[in-house]
């Protein structure tokens, strides 16, 4: 059974050739010895001879060749046409698997220096870029994102306190466990960079009292925000600010960036540690960066970076902390990683999507909506498999002074979503 | 007052010269507006012109030029002579309050790029230097280590989970939380590198059930450590090899390193990642690095290396990311900054080595206490203001599970120093 994509006809193509059927054999080393099968049209495979646990069904030729080719891209762009369908009683199992057999069969690591020439092709996009990369896939339209996200619209990583928490509760988690990272008091001015529709700003006034400045450039993205902010009372703490984070220039107390780093580009990460420099008291600023990263230093998945993410690069923790904070006199106080949590969080968004697919598919199309469906599987599946990681990296200033212990951290999450709304406040607080 | 040292005569040696007190002026320039003084042997001064924090008087012309020339060496020098002096409430908070001069004084941070040209200076000894460099700090004697340590004798930094925390209770703690941060199962085949006197090895094997091959190449401590193994009847679990750790070649499921990155050398850790990842299994390793490091990049203080730590070299986070982990497969999971806890641990044992510094002279001399107040200090200020950090790296093989929360971390520690000790096993458990 296939919740991705069930095969709707039989096969029954032309009979393929020796030369298909030996291409076909390669596919399968690469992943080998993988619990899954590779099909063609006329249903000769290679694979596992056991039952297996994925079967990738290659529909023409077309798709081999460009599996054979470049697997990276034409995996997902057959997947998208349809001439690549995959059954398995789950689509991001299925990619675990073969994410897995991938993993197992390379040398372990790229060599360690020289051979990070693509880095550079990460150099990260202009202002108008930047703002263009985000218009693509930010700027779908919020009637999209809430047929799938949580009602707060947090369209990053949760966290699962325990594992049958709801993905509302997980959001709300995280929101806590970033807000106890940073140490809010009440009056600290926070700068938050990349604040999608503006449920942590609202978070961080609401729950700990502070003045939130938060930057976007989705146009869509920031007028939910404002209205969502209105509506909850809190128009005299948190300002929205709709502007790249390069023209932040303001003092602040505290700088926060969940789930924006992936998108600045290896090439401006001097510049985002200088900003952040500037912008941060010397004595007591304090600051954490929330981002999907790597293991072993390599470029976003070509096919992702054509269909979904423009422009994206998952930096690895070195190049954070050699680029970013290193140099710019700020101390790593903690670092954790939450990939468990990503992948249970892309599997919760994927049960709703797919719930909401004959919707989508409405208002989009059905490649639309199988491109969408691959990259949430394909997300999960590279967590699940540790090809990607997400870091949550707390730092501050050399002289702010360290946490004592985590034990703060640790302490159960309150469910604020209980509590009653405060009343809109009257008059501005700055 | 000082708890360091006193001045034990009065200051009447021939006048300053011009040249002398303009010299002291430039040298209190270098950590204005620090709230201490600078006083030369005729009386005269340079600094506050409020009560000081920390007043350091030189006793002769050759302490002003070796300060003006090289402080980071002759500070040192001069207080070992006993040429300079330092009259404070607190010797560890005197230097807090010129280091943070210094620091504040200073642009934030090195260049990003190309200047750290010295890092190739610390290339790392050699198998003989290492040994050398051990025996020389490490081989002063047990009875000598026995007076001012805790009765486990260990010489890393300690976990105090309540500021009110005794030695003895924060160095169990430390190793609880090391062990947990490692998630020892029974049975688990632990290599240790570096193992000091072997009380984390013992602990291990007491609490957690797991059988350790524990590495050092100091002859003294080796001795100890398998005799207090041997009364504590651990034997059958614990092995103490009397070697480097390059020369480590056997399996195991957990590698741990606690106090032993500093000494290893940056010439050396792209071979100690290869190493671990040649003896940890791929689909389930996990290791602990817990070391002195930097936020910035720089060479250990001269003098610290020419007396007490010959070759060490603390690294930052990105270096020991790019080079040890990062390169072989490894993934990050957890990263914590104990710098607090070093700070107040060194404290702990100044406080405890200021009471037998008769005996340590009587074993010595005086400039041998000199030298180790000093550094015990001297380390503590570092920590205070920032200089260096202490950080707990956790990791896994990219394949191995990230463990989902922190909450076992986080929960109470035990005090086991009251557990009944086990009966020596009989037989050996391989």
């Amino acid at each position: 059974m296939s919740t991705g994509d069930v095969i709707a006809r039989d096969l029954r193509g032309p009979r393929a050739t020796t030369a298909d059927r030996w291409l076909l054999g390669q596919l399968y080393r690469r992943v080998a010895p993988a619990p899954c099968r590779f099909v063609l049209w006329d249903g000769s495979w290679a694979g596992t001879p056991d039952e297996p646990r994925a079967t990738v069904t290659l529909c023409d030729r077309a798709a081999l060749l460009g599996l054979a080719v470049n697997a990276d891209v034409y995996f997902g762009e057959a997947f998208m046409r349809g001439t690549l369908r995959v059954t398995a009683d789950d689509l991001g199992d299925a990619l675990t698997v073969l994410f897995d057999g991938l993993r197992d069969g390379q040398a372990v690591a790229a060599p360690p220096h020289g051979s990070r020439w693509w880095r550079h092709l990460q150099a990260g996009p202009s202002l108008r870029a930047a703002r263009s990369n985000v218009h693509r896939h930010y700027d779908l339209g919020n009637t999209f994102y809430r047929q799938w996200l949580d009602d707060e619209l947090v369209y990053t990583c949760a966290y699962y306190e325990t594992p049958e928490m709801s993905l509302e509760a997980a959001q709300q988690a995280k929101m806590e466990l970033v807000c106890r990272k940073l140490q809010l008091r009440p009056g600290d001015r926070v700068i938050e960079a990349g604040c999608g529709w503006g449920a942590l700003a609202r978070y961080m006034a609401r729950h700990f009292g502070v003045r939130v400045r938060a930057f976007n450039v989705s146009a869509e993205q920031i007028a939910y925000a404002r209205e969502a902010t209105a509506r909850a009372g809190l128009t005299s703490q948190v300002e929205f600010v709709e502007a790249d984070y390069r023209t932040i220039d303001e003092p602040c107390d505290v700088f926060v960036s969940v789930g924006m780093l992936e998108h600045v580009g290896f090439g401006h990460y001097e510049a985002l540690g200088a900003l952040m420099q500037r912008v941060l008291p010397r004595d007591r600023g304090r600051g954490l960066l929330h981002f999907i990263g790597r293991s072993t230093a390599a470029p976003l998945n070509a096919w992702i970076r054509r269909r979904i993410f423009p422009g994206a690069y998952p930096p690895t923790l070195s190049e954070v902390c050699a680029h970013v904070l290193e140099p710019h006199g700020f101390t790593v106080t903690d670092v954790e990683n939450l990939r468990p949590h990503y992948a249970r969080t892309l599997a919760d968004w994927r049960r709703r999507f797919e719930r909401a697919a004959p919707d989508v598919a409405r208002m989009f199309d059905d490649v639309f909506v199988r491109a969408w469906r691959l990259y949430l599987a394909g997300s999960e599946a590279s967590f699940r498999s540790g090809s990607v990681e997400l870091f949550q990296v707390t730092f501050g200033t050399v002289s702010a002074p360290v946490p004592w212990t985590r034990h703060a951290l640790c302490a159960p999450m309150p469910d604020r979503r209980s509590e009653p709304r405060p009343e809109a406040a009257p008059g501005a607080a700055g």
